[in-house]
């Protein structure tokens, strides 16, 4: 349907009602300058979009938004393109929405912990905006130096410091949003708790498919006055699953808990040679507490005690900025370092309780000897959100579908063990065939006519999130998503 | 329209259904036995329902509401009928699905802090369940002990200690619930962040006009190793405002922090005579802090010196349990103190910043005289949740009218500095009629077309949360609620 659309759309009367909003600066056309957003973080999908239109303000976003709807074309929202779940590959004859000129910072009020952003404002940027009068916002996902706010929130992003602070929705208050009908509505608000329907709980993370955040309110926190990290080094993937499970029975939430495993550990020495990690362990974590400096050092000496009770052969510990960077540093290039090792390397994101981690990781490491793949485990462990990097050649025929097949059972055994198809990354293009995996046909019904409710035409964001026939054939079907597709509103 | 239906409804064949469901015993229909649910906690609106039903399990939950869908009967739900805001009231003509026999605790799981709880289990037997294992439940209406978790679930509620761990909805991880077409649904499951909409956020405040939860995860928390009260006695509204801002400037979120104003004060101490306020403040605060050892004594003397830098007089703590519940006994008695002074009472429910406390608290006062009644300020400070106390006698005519004047006009002040209609009550009945002060009607639109897919007959809590033309007049009009009345989906 939509590439026999293609066919026959004429584009012209489009670009020039787009152009008279935006000038011509605002409207991308040129087949090579496209070429960059034809993927996001996920470049194994690739599409090239029609159009792509840069906005400034709501009420551009708005514009453009109405332009698509009398025009019936299919539009994306993207914001810096880092997301790795394909939720901003664009759909065939479709609009991308690009945030990147949607930089403002429009308000901050730091009396009551607030501040008010453009949708393209970059994730550390927020921190770095009132870092000086002592507060930070908490999540920080790996991109964050490049992602923006919006995607984030498209995404309901998460981070290490998630553990103890929880994911984007948690530090979302309110949003200004453009409905998937050109309509700008506000959600929430200042407050955490509104009276109503929780709909910016159900935006955040809707990954595009109910409008697009043109203002997002953001609840900013007091920086810690003090931060410890520590590194403790296993001989068995058991007694370190088990050091994460006793810490948190213990009552301590520490700002982030995350664990690498014997293969990623030797993957950034060879790479980076942070001098840290030893080479020998079987797994290690890396722990990082923060608070008041006598909870900090309470903390610090209860961890260590449970790491040692565990068996843990070795705990460090840095509290001055420059050390604590230092034992980071290995953690933070794992993908990088899974980079230089390999010409691809596959991210697989999902969630499982934190009890049956031995039991996951042995199963993974079944499947990379089964498949002749090697996997490195690299991962939130505090949040059970695991993070296995799978290294291939795609230069080898069918070696990406064999590993898409990894990445499948991964899944698969996540959902098993009552966990979950994404912690972090969302669904997007990559994981719609999966969901069924984990929600009955009720619930993705349930799912389906909310986003009937905001996105009638099914403009915005198609083809991201659930089953549909086309991509996804049986399962879809069992989902019942076919139903959805052209339904008018009431 | 609903008086005519119901003096041409034949009950007869509605029961014969019930009670071939639930037996003669699980159906109440004598007048004299219905008047105990003719009103919730919000004792100003009455109404007799036609039938009271009571369930055991989901699908005697999910026949119920079909029963009730066959014959176009209007059904709400009921837990303890606590609420203070008409959530369960019912409406001519209507079925009360009430859930005092699904009190079972279903599973426990400590390892992965969660408990699985049918909707009749009162908030405080969660605690109750898992206290003996070092964990508790955070949420804590001062009704903890009556009400019901299904309640909480509907109100989203809230308590003196959601300051530090938020209301409900932070502690809802997933839900079994039957939609208002009598289907049987999973939303959320085991794990915090889950893919897809999150349905579990827009479920839990919703008041019941989504569905019914019959089965319920809450996340469980560990107990603190340490807790201590402090008690600051001030000589301005001001000072002790200021306080509350410091302390949360300071990066420190205490447990739960409470103001009294001095009205508050002198009536409790006549009443339940703790002698420990302070009977010459203006003010007191009642913080408590919890942790480990060494950050609750840290945090101590931060707050003792924060208080005392804003002109305190006074700051006495207490750590042993038996202190402890003497310092909060006379808050606890607020709303009981009340009802000793007056013969009745109208408890206000509404959010401020915190920075406009001092303000606010001055403009009730200014009301209290205009109006002439007496105004007990009683609040959860540290999140801005006011919950003025209007003295008044109901058997002076035109007394409630002109109280629920002055608690308007408390609302529109409210919303009027950037704060909400409700903090932890909800808006059931009470105050449907000013949403279209805080929400515009495109706001209010979007709420209602995802009520719409829920609950398409209109049949689950109906009139309830948005504004209807019958009871709100022309406020209704300017939100175009009437054209989601009757309106069938797709």
């Amino acid at each position: 349907m939509l590439t026999q659309a293609k066919k026959q759309r004429n584009w012209k009367p489009i670009i020039k009602a787009f152009e008279a909003v935006l000038s011509k600066n605002g409207v991308v056309q040129r087949r090579e300058e496209l070429i960059t957003y034809e993927c996001d973080g996920l470049t194994s999908y690739r599409q090239r979009p029609a159009l792509v239109v840069l906005p400034r303000t709501t009420e551009q976003v708005a514009e453009m938004v109405k332009i698509c709807n009398q025009y019936s074309v299919p539009f994306i929202a993207r914001g810096s393109g880092t997301g790795l779940s394909g939720g901003a590959l664009p759909s065939e004859d479709s609009v991308l929405i690009v945030t990147s000129l949607m930089r403002q910072i429009l308000s901050v009020d730091l009396e009551n912990q607030r501040i008010v952003v453009q949708p393209g404002v970059i994730n550390s940027w927020v921190t770095q905006t009132v870092s000086g009068a002592g507060f930070y916002y908490a999540p920080d996902p790996s991109s964050q130096i490049i992602c923006s706010v919006g995607g984030n929130v498209a995404e309901n992003s998460g981070g290490v410091h998630c553990l103890k602070y929880g994911v984007t929705t948690n530090h979302v208050l309110g949003l200004r949003i453009v409905t998937p009908e050109g309509e700008i509505i506000d959600l929430g608000g200042q407050i955490p708790e509104m009276p109503g329907y929780d709909l910016t709980g159900i935006f955040v993370g809707s990954e595009g498919t109910l409008g697009i955040a043109t203002e997002i309110t953001l609840r900013i926190l007091k920086s810690a006055e003090s931060i410890c990290v520590l590194l403790a080094d296993f001989t068995s993937i058991e007694a370190a699953g088990a050091t994460v499970s006793d810490i948190i029975s213990a009552g301590i939430i520490p700002g982030g808990m995350e664990m690498m495993d014997n293969f990623s550990i030797n993957a950034v020495e060879d790479v980076v040679a942070t001098n840290c990690y030893p080479r020998d362990a079987t797994a290690i974590l890396i722990i990082e507490i923060d608070g008041l400096d006598v909870e900090v050092e309470g903390n610090k000496q209860r961890i260590t005690e449970i790491c040692k009770k565990n068996g843990a052969r070795s705990v460090t510990s840095a509290s001055d900025p420059e050390t604590r960077l230092k034992l980071w540093k290995g953690r933070k290039a794992a993908f990088a370092a899974a980079g230089h090792l390999s010409p691809d390397y596959y991210v697989q994101d999902g969630v499982i309780p934190r009890t049956q981690l031995p039991y996951v990781l042995h199963e993974i490491s079944k499947l990379s000897e089964q498949y002749g793949y090697r996997i490195a485990n690299v991962f939130h462990a505090g949040d059970g959100n695991l993070h296995p990097l799978i290294l291939y050649d795609n230069s080898v025929p069918g070696a990406l579908e064999q590993v898409e097949e990894v990445g499948a059972q991964i899944l698969k055994l996540c959902v098993k063990v009552g966990g979950s198809i994404s912690g972090e990354h969302g669904i997007g293009a990559d994981k719609k065939c999966y969901m069924p995996e984990m929600f009955s046909t009720a619930d993705l019904e349930t799912m389906q006519w909310v986003r009937q409710v905001f996105n009638p035409k099914g403009l915005a964001n198609p083809e991201k999130i659930f089953p549909t026939p086309r991509t996804c054939g049986e399962a879809a079907n069992a989902a019942s998503a076919k139903q959805f597709e052209g339904v008018e509103r009431f």
